[in-house]
């Protein structure tokens, strides 16, 4: 039993539908606490949703985490639970969880959320946020459990996003564009470990290809450690290689949208 | 005595006003549970800060909600505490609250705030929602009455806006376009009960007039039942038809803002 | 010992940066309410973070204030935490917390925050709100003190922004564009009370100068009192004088920037 509920939603903030979300989770689950993760993920986004819920979930409390990107809503995609590492996982088994699943140690056990004795009636195919997902969770932070919401699911059925690739090879990191956030510094699916694991060092010069452009770039502990303006790379708040402009948008600079293949090596 | 505030404004997030109503009433309330139920109403639009609150109230636990759209400011129009269903709505009498009021099963009591013993001083003639309604609304959360604001209303002198129209006209209904959300969805004024009544079910298709363009449209259970781009009508979370598009912008496809008249027929 | 914590950032609403930062305030002070006080300041703006938190912190009630502006963040500059007026105010030591520990009274004693073993580890360089600021106002939340966090700090030492000029000269206040809010509504550093004192009253007309532009502005209660489309000057919710166009624009209208210079004058 757990007093922590999140969410995660491409509702945006513009109408009040995470309103209703929280609404319904305040009359379900007075007790409990409500932190939203992000509800602005581009709309229908899955995979940056299932960024940024993986790359938060270390720092939120064990509770229920409540995923709805789901463009799928209303279709044949399953409502699943999936629990691991003293989480519960609410949302579409579209992917969106996956990761978020896999960096809490991997699925231990999981569920279809179909016995609809805890849903909202009517339930609107396009708003399961509202009427699954929400009283689900709140039901969960009072004491339901995983097990009584449906039939369990083996693991490997549920529905998996591919990892970003990275890839060391003679010498070199190879890897793609991650996401972009607000500032416009660009997170890449290469561990810093791994840059480390090739000899480079803060304050050694890095070689960025993407495709047939090259840049050298400092390698610096922060973006602070370069002069405004100047392009610069560092591990990032996720252990990530990320490339920052200072004060400015490396993102736009480089037109480097997620998914862009880049390759890192050391600079002599 | 309740536990619920809500607050639905046109603040904004870019400036510290919504924090301040918050900080006003965590010191009037400290036990109260504040939901915000949307603050990117556009500026000084009533009548779409009105759809989202009458949407999204079904899903509130009953408590104080406020409502801050509030163009007419300072000047002459009447701050009013109105009671219905259980809930007590505090805003500008300018008709924001009242198809919320509607919603929830219409007035019971209505008074004017005008006893500023509740008030925070000096109140601010363009900030009421700071330093009127939020102290206020705390204070009906510790016990407070509405009776206790100011002198009871009339119910019929309270402002109303008038409804959107929906009118069922020789086997086809007419409305209008009430709101486009954060996805282009554009919810109409007519409630999927009506088409039903006209025969209409999912799986059908649907003429949709609009001016002098006239489009079939399948009228399907949720927008995932058409390919992706394609146009889609379907009974949305609120009860009401919206025209979609499959993973697009139905609004821009359309380029129906709200208000603008539709008009919908079976098709054999 | 307080129970609130409230957070000023330029994250962005986009990543789930703010949802880490209340996670983990959340898994450190269980009891605490938090305050969102803006995560829309501009990327690295740390004036006009200033600005929202200085005009906001009247109507917070006393906690634990996190700034995290902080566009040297992982760079030389120091982390500090700044006792004023009950308060505890916590950020990065570049001027940001200043005008806010002005409208608290003025700082009374600081502390570099430097003894790490308050701080989750790693602590990344460029994301002190979640790794530093965040477990400290926890914690500080929970009894520590302020004193705990590392040395004592010569109040003169701390980072302070200029303050934005105001001066009566010849009759007339000369001062400069603060902020623009959502409405486009134009705040200058000149307050109310220095117009009061050129004996200029609400229903007078104003002299606006913006170089060598010059308008004739109402100066009223609100900008409810003049017709859609107008001018209109009046005393803002923060006791400044602000420029606005009922129902526009103003910063628009004028082409007035932050930092604009503006000089007022009572109009025969």
């Amino acid at each position: 039993m757990t007093s922590v509920i999140t969410l995660l939603t491409d509702y945006g903030l513009e109408d009040g539908y995470v309103a209703a979300c929280h609404g319904v989770i305040a009359a379900t689950a007075p007790q409990a606490r409500v932190i939203d993760v992000c509800h602005l993920v581009p709309s229908g986004d899955v995979r940056r949703g299932a960024v940024i819920l993986a790359q938060t979930i270390p720092y939120l409390p064990p509770g229920v985490h409540i995923g709805a990107v789901d463009p799928g809503a209303g279709g044949a995609r399953r409502a699943v639970a999936v629990e691991a590492g003293g989480r519960v996982f609410v949302g579409p088994d579209n992917g969106l969880l996956s990761w978020a699943v896999h960096a809490s140690g991997g699925p231990e056990a999981a569920y279809e959320i179909s016995n609809d004795e805890h849903f909202l009636r009517p339930v609107s195919p396009t708003f399961h946020g509202r009427d699954v997902f929400s009283p689900v969770a709140g039901r969960l932070c009072c004491g339901l459990r995983p097990s009584d919401l449906g039939p369990e699911l083996p693991l490997d059925r549920l529905v998996s996003l591919p990892a970003p690739t990275s890839v060391r090879r003679e010498g070199a990191v190879e890897g793609e564009v991650v996401s972009v956030d607000r500032y416009g510094n660009t997170q890449l699916s290469i561990a810093a470990s791994d840059l480390a694991a090739l000899g480079v060092r803060a304050g050694d010069t890095l070689g960025v290809w993407m495709g047939r452009r090259q840049h050298a770039v400092p390698y610096r502990e922060t973006y602070a450690a370069v002069p405004p303006g100047e392009l610069v790379a560092f591990a990032d708040s996720a252990g990530l290689v990320a490339i920052a402009v200072n004060g400015g948008d490396a993102a736009q600079r480089l037109g480097l949208p997620p998914g862009a293949h880049v390759r890192l090596s050391p600079t002599p």
